[in-house]
């Protein structure tokens, strides 16, 4: 979750916001995001099937906590990325950056 | 959201909990979910693509909050239908159901 | 329907909701709610004395906990007795005192 | 040292961590601080009343409502204070902050 982007391989060269620092992580973001998916999916069957409400609610529980668990992961790695590097560049930068991040942080604990 | 139950069709007769009491709304939920369901697919594209982290985790928690609103609806429909048919049968029916539907409304608020 | 409850006609003979159930755990929730009171101290406290900015947010997730489980306390109590009451009064009561419960559960869910 | 911290006078001079910061709003804190435990004796008053528990769950998610806001307010500053400030040092120090700083958040996010 630490490391940080050693090198260039990340295509910094120019483009903005390309690479987002979590280049190394997307296919396992990707892998989790397609668990979710079929999480997803069975819940249709459950409903589809009349399984009992609770045992659904459960399920729901638990797709939750692997979306929360994405959001975080995706968060950390943002913070360790976009914002350290606002952080070295200015102040204006890096307060820019904590009050985006902030914000999605507030939506992520109220949702 | 209330009271549901059309009739006879919930093949009710003896059998505790078939039906389950939301089967009149069975194709809103399935609808609901397979719209989280393309929610997932999106964030996998956009993991994919490297959008923005912050555009990624707004849209994790759109998702969160339409999970979390189908999680609610169901157990809406669950206590009107199975913790009432219980609070009917006996106390200890009632007390059943309604500590397992506090378990999953704790598991809820925890997720 | 809401507030009720005046004075020793908590004996429950007969009127309906008289006692919103909570009596026996009165003095619980009153301690609990106390330990909570304690904790606002403590975290002006830590806020005065500049403590590490992380710990004081640690007493902050830890006192939204107990406040939390004081809700689900209270809301248990609440299913036990109220919604129960209702159900075996009529349909339109059950759904009334159902609906109230989802609207206090979705705050709940959500903050 | 972004925003907020106007001079010296945070007793900055050799020990680690005083200030953290969040001096300039510490009465801002301190105040709100005090509403919530406010809020905590009107719960206990509206338990010992019998007030009606939806009424009492309302406050509840009122008081979890600020509690999470000050929890949010108090992040912000840490993030641009010591996460800022840790970036500007080294890879290691932002690291070290980042990762503390997301187990907090990890933490408001499941309470």
């Amino acid at each position: 979750m630490t490391s940080v982007d050693t090198t260039g391989e990340r295509g910094h060269e120019g483009h903005g916001h390309a690479g987002h620092g979590y280049l190394a992580e997307k296919d396992k973001f990707i892998r989790r995001l397609k668990l979710i998916e079929g999480q997803a999916r069975g819940l249709q069957r459950m409903v589809d099937e009349e399984a009992y409400c609770i045992d659904i609610l459960t399920q729901v529980s638990a797709m939750t906590k692997a979306l929360e668990s994405v959001g975080l992961g995706l968060l950390h790695d943002h913070m360790n990325h976009c914002v350290v590097e606002a952080a070295r560049e200015s102040d204006e930068a890096a307060n820019a950056k904590v009050d985006e991040a902030m914000k999605a942080i507030t939506r992520l604990v109220k949702s």
